[in-house]
């Protein structure tokens, strides 16, 4: 099944457009197994969501025993909720190929973000695979964003360059775009340029993006395709054992409060 | 010691500005266990180079396995010699703090490449271990790089805009840039933007890029400090079990014709 048919089946089936970023950070999380926290923030909040979005950032520091954590993790998550592979890898042709396979075949991940930075070469190997979603960095979340991403290239900056780069790419109905609820203009245009392409948006939260923006500028004309990514504010809402009971209460909140903010927009 | 000591020592004591780049792809390969395969490089290649640099796609593509099999590679580069880990990691802030000691505790490597596009914060993370070597990709070796690196951004190339924060954020003296050697006007023009940088240039051999040029256009003033990547033109110079030694005479051949380049460009 194509990634986005899999993605509007759950939002559709759980009314939620809330993902969860999986980044189990030791210094944060309860006195847990990593593996144990993740199954159980899964099983708490399975019903709650559109998808699940593991930062592999967050495994490789744990070393080999973290990369074998995140392909359990994978496994528990039910298999009508997409996994999304935050990686954001970009690299040349057969090296790309290597990253796409390793992310699609032996993790299994529904979807991955990837970088532009390196154009369309790094980014074809992974949109090779037509029923797998390939979320390209456009605007993202962080300060340090404007750095680059805000450079006017031929009158436009350069995340709206990518932004036009990847719809011409969109060959195979399955990238995606990256842009953090933390810049809502930049959200608004993206938008407008990609009007059918699903979003991946973090940034609410521990980052302090706009809720409201975030779900009124994100969403499709149907009110859809807006992935608000949600990580420490529902994965830490209680360093007690009542962590998992605390994170579905957080996730339940936010994915009314999505839900409230789409059916303003429409 | 500073990654460029330990890189400018090793290039010295083995009259070398050839990094082998430790890719092992079982396409490619003898039949030989992947770790045999590369400690078998490693040993006969260890005299005559100034760095290795394994890029993570390859281990990753072997599931948990290969990212043991990368550890024990890299306990197995000789202590002098400087590993570069080519992972073109860029993430926000506290998951590029992740990925910096992914890298640099946990894999132990003396250099990472990361990638711009994030801007500084996702770079700070890595050039904050002072003693750590940090290559941010400025222009790329592949036909894609043209794709968004050439964008004029206020009358400047956006790669040219990398190698001027590069040089500017180089608080530290750790930053080092990527630079093809597939385009050899680009690679003068950041040489001539920074100087003093160490200069990780990939894309000879099986990219077809110029090794004279590479060399003539990527050196500093005293002819050092570009190092010059090859991979699979050394590491499968034989499919037999001279493997081993049919890399070995690659790898002398490449030297030789790097340093008689470096004489000319004196």
């Amino acid at each position: 099944m194509k990634f986005t048919h899999k993605l509007l089946n759950a939002s559709r089936k759980n009314k939620s457009w809330l993902c969860i970023g999986l980044d189990p950070d030791p210094e944060l999380m309860p006195e847990v197994d990593v593996l144990q926290f993740n199954k159980a923030i899964i099983e708490a909040t399975c019903d709650l969501v559109c998808a699940y979005k593991p930062n592999l950032a967050f495994y490789e520091v744990l070393g080999t025993e973290g990369l074998a954590i995140l392909e359990k993790t994978i496994k528990h998550i039910p298999s009508d909720i997409p996994a999304i592979g935050d990686a954001k890898r970009g690299d040349i042709g057969n090296t790309a190929r290597a990253y796409a396979r390793a992310l699609f075949s032996v993790l299994d991940f529904d979807a991955a973000t990837v970088n532009p930075y390196l154009g369309f070469d790094s980014i074809e190997p992974f949109i090779s695979y037509h029923d797998k979603g390939v979320f390209i960095l456009c605007r993202t979340s962080n300060k340090g964003a404007t750095d680059f991403q805000d450079l006017r290239t031929n009158g436009l900056p350069l995340y709206e360059a990518v932004a036009r780069k990847a719809q011409e790419w969109n060959i195979h109905g399955n990238i995606g775009l990256v842009v953090g609820a933390t810049y809502p203009d930049e959200l608004r245009r993206v938008r407008s340029i990609c009007p059918e392409m699903p979003l991946l948006i973090p940034g609410i939260g521990a980052q302090g993006g706009d809720l409201a923006s975030a779900v009124g500028h994100g969403v499709d004309a149907r009110g859809e395709k807006a992935i608000i990514n949600v990580s420490r504010q529902i994965l830490y809402a209680s360093k007690e054992k009542d962590f998992a009971q605390a994170a579905r209460k957080v996730a339940e909140k936010i994915r009314k409060q999505i839900n409230d903010y789409r059916n303003k927009a429409r």
